[in-house]
């Protein structure tokens, strides 16, 4: 006998269940309680179905922050389907790359998105319409809220386990997208982590700062639900914003990449008394200036923190640097540059490139295993099978861990540069160079930035008998990629790229005076 | 492509990799550290290996808590197959009946079980030898340290997910052992509840004074194991060793029944200064009396405590009354005779005998589904398919939820008699009685009891013309079921037992005066 088992929308009927008349999003004026929230989930379901998404379809999302994105991203998964979140501020090339890929049946925008929208679904086959996830529909597309209104709820078509639920782009090394494949167990046994290590609860207040597109931000949608606390939503990260949001709604847990938190402290600094009830506040996504650290935690001294390591692969946590490890003085008072330890579930191993296991302080790179670790690259089953190779996800990333089992990451394997809370794979930058007709060589890598953590350099040697310019090669770069992934820095040089014996660019080169 | 996952060994390969050197076991004079026990079970299940158990085996465990006795578990684990515990206060014809039907291949015993093992080795054709669970052999049977000693580690076999772990049993209602199936998913989704709810971490030293043939101790196991804590064992529960190894060891954390804690608190009067490394006391497995409760909370005023209700069924923990309800003053200070709420997994639900949903308030059976509800009866589809009808498990309580999601335990459909921590099922005693050629009738069921929280009592008429007495009954009982199954009272009665018009013995009418 099979017995039947519950994905992540249990989550949602438990909240409704036990907390019913509790609040269960904040979205500027609009408020709703987990019952209507649930029940609005389920009719928007039903109108879904309607539209032919069945267990299996993708759904893409594509919109800023807000209570209808978690209602979208609900109603997909009680219909048994796949949420597909689609960066908003990928270039028109891109978004079609990554559509074509995941082959959604129907698109949700917001309006910001409409006119990506029309041409989406002109040109990408398997999309057969969209809905407008804002108040004032846009024709031929209804809203979310019509939807709603016009049908009753829908069964919960119970996918479980194994079954997909989340379809996350990432940029691939490639330059080819990348979906990465998450099922209801890898995003519970996320959130079972992170709520026991981090001690989220029912009296959680989340604020939603970080774009919902990210499995960052998405994974604690599905956290504080289980948790049965309170979202609270913002369209866009803007640091004013978020200190009166979190004062309004009292928020407790918020969450920041680095480059938040350097904004975030700089306002600090005036308002001493701000925030009492922020309690805990988790970062990661890209290693944390100490200096931005320190300041943030003397501003606020009520405060627990907690740093997390991961990848998008991982669902997305696998380790935690806790509330214990940040203290300025003692003998824990080093840790602070650590990506801390394995969470609950989760094993991480450092090896060699034979996959042989090595020793404490022994950099190499970082493997982990447990449930939060994917299904696999959408339709990539090479390349799944070599990152999953023994059981174990290959990061990508190089590092130690010490005698304690902290985990020092020292670089990034592959390459990426993490700018803003936003990966940008190097070979994607390089390749729309190339395709300038111009350029003859060029190598991109990240360089330190107060602002953006790390900021994308170019260095380009023009072809024999041209002389291309920095501004010139950044327009062409905006045709074809994001503007976060366009180069801040261009460097033009005219002698050749120093070369490896297997004829790679040297890239550590180029970058050494950068970084030392 | 198949992703690999991971079962409960991974708990432990985990605290060999993070905490290796760290102490991991305390029995006795025995301390072993991570590193070490992880070793022994790799080479104890190389062990077992050799004597044929393989993945999905059953290893029978029939031994009194020891650090052999967690060794024997995760060893069976490592080999792939399936933990059977055996509760050692058995008669002899009911070990028979419960190892006929797991049908195991080992039977790992302590010496005190020697005998027995010798007349089940003897008797049931499964089983292909003993391995000792203690310092000396007994021919022609060796010690798991022989085992350890003479064999090289293995690999882990890798069962996990929905791969059956354990096979617990319980009394079934109808006499007949009933043999439940806990997968590694199962145990882990309970662990992270547990985790989550009551705050275990690395911190942790676990008393296990209960006895590990039951999944409430033997759940905690896995989730001490998880959080890499320590565990300290008590081969059984005495109340005087129990407070001088908390204090000894410096144990953070004790489960207790209702009947142990009440020998607890009666010690603890004396000694106000007593264990003040105990952070967490949890208990359960049936109504504890609020006047031992409240003298326990105020005997060991730094404890938090935790009430946790669940089945064997349920891996076990539904539902935790958590330590913010743990109150004696104040708005929140009415809740202790509530059972708490659904633990993050769990959604529980109240409904009428049509299994249509009840509100608050209303009282029918308690129903539970999440990650935790077992795979189901080992080899009894049939009743599997009933109590796990629409995917709900129907626990066979009786109960309401009041508007807030606590739930309020008001009686076992089950019949059940829960005394000092045992189940005893009355139709078990009933058969028992009725072997007997006197009995013509006979009710059995629990009145209240200080000391065992209830007692066993049977109401028995005589056939005509006989005169059996109370003494000669409770002789007859012990030669077929075990000591705590035996009537501590038995009431001889002349007339006919009351009758309900579908001819059953109406036993509540019976058991009404005691419980008045």
């Amino acid at each position: 006998m099979r017995v039947p088992a519950v994905g992540l929308t249990f989550a949602l009927s438990r909240a409704k269940r036990m907390r019913g008349a509790a609040l269960a999003v904040v979205d500027g004026d609009v408020r709703l309680d987990w019952d209507t929230l649930a029940t609005r989930v389920a009719r928007l379901a039903g109108g879904l179905h309607q539209r032919g998404v069945q267990p299996g379809t993708r759904v893409a999302i594509l919109a800023a922050n807000s209570h209808r994105h978690i209602e979208a991203q609900f109603a997909t998964l009680w219909c048994g389907a796949v949420v597909t979140p689609i960066n908003t501020r990928l270039a028109p090339p891109e978004l079609q790359a990554v559509l074509a890929d995941a082959e959604p049946s129907l698109l949700l925008v917001d309006r910001a998105a409409t006119d990506a929208a029309a041409s989406l679904v002109r040109d990408v086959s398997s999309l057969q319409g969209a809905v407008i996830l804002d108040e004032l529909p846009v024709h031929p597309w209804p809203t979310s809220d019509e939807l709603i209104a016009e049908n009753p709820p829908i069964e919960d078509a119970g996918s479980e386990g194994d079954d997909l639920a989340y379809l996350y782009y990432t940029g691939g090394t490639t330059g080819a997208p990348k979906g990465v494949m998450l099922s209801h167990r890898n995003l519970e046994a996320n959130s079972m982590n992170v709520i026991a290590e981090t001690g989220l609860d029912r009296d959680t207040v989340h604020l939603h700062c970080g774009p919902l597109f990210h499995v960052a931000a998405g994974a604690r949608v599905i956290s504080t639900t289980i948790v049965g606390g309170v979202h609270v939503l913002l369209a866009r990260f803007d640091a004013d914003e978020v200190l009166d949001t979190i004062a309004r709604e009292r928020c407790t847990v918020a969450t920041f990449v680095p480059t938040m938190a350097r904004q975030i402290v700089d306002r600090l600094d005036d308002r001493h008394d701000a925030l009492p009830s922020l309690s805990l506040i988790t970062y990661g996504a890209a290693p944390m200036p100490e200096d931005t650290l320190v300041r943030l935690m003397q501003a606020l001294p009520g405060a627990r923190f907690a740093q997390s390591y991961g990848q998008t692969e991982l669902s997305p946590v696998a380790t935690i640097l806790g509330a214990d490890d940040h203290v300025l003085d003692g003998p824990r008072s080093g840790r602070l540059g650590s990506a801390g330890r394995a969470v609950l579930t989760a094993e991480v191993r450092i090896v060699d490139p034979d996959d042989r296991e090595l020793g404490p302080g022994e950099i190499g790179e970082v493997t982990v295993r447990g449930p939060m670790v994917m299904r696999g690259y959408w339709r990539q089953p090479e390349l799944t099978a070599d990152v999953l190779r023994g059981g174990w996800m290959h990061t990508g990333d190089a590092g130690y861990l010490d005698d304690d089992g902290y985990l020092y990451v020292v670089d990034r394997l592959k390459d990426m540069i993490v700018s803003g809370g936003e990966n940008v794979y190097s070979v994607e930058v390089e390749n729309a160079l190339y395709r300038h007709p111009d350029v003859q060589q060029c190598a991109v890598f990240g360089i330190p930035d107060d602002q953006w953590g790390e900021a994308v350099h170019a260095v380009v040697v023009p072809k024999a008998g041209t002389s291309v310019g920095a501004e010139a090669l950044r327009a062409h770069c905006r045709t074809l990629i994001a503007g976060y992934k366009i180069p801040r820095s261009v460097e033009i040089r005219p002698e050749p790229l120093p070369i490896s014996g297997a004829n790679k660019i040297l890239k550590s080169e180029l970058r050494a005076r950068f970084w030392q």
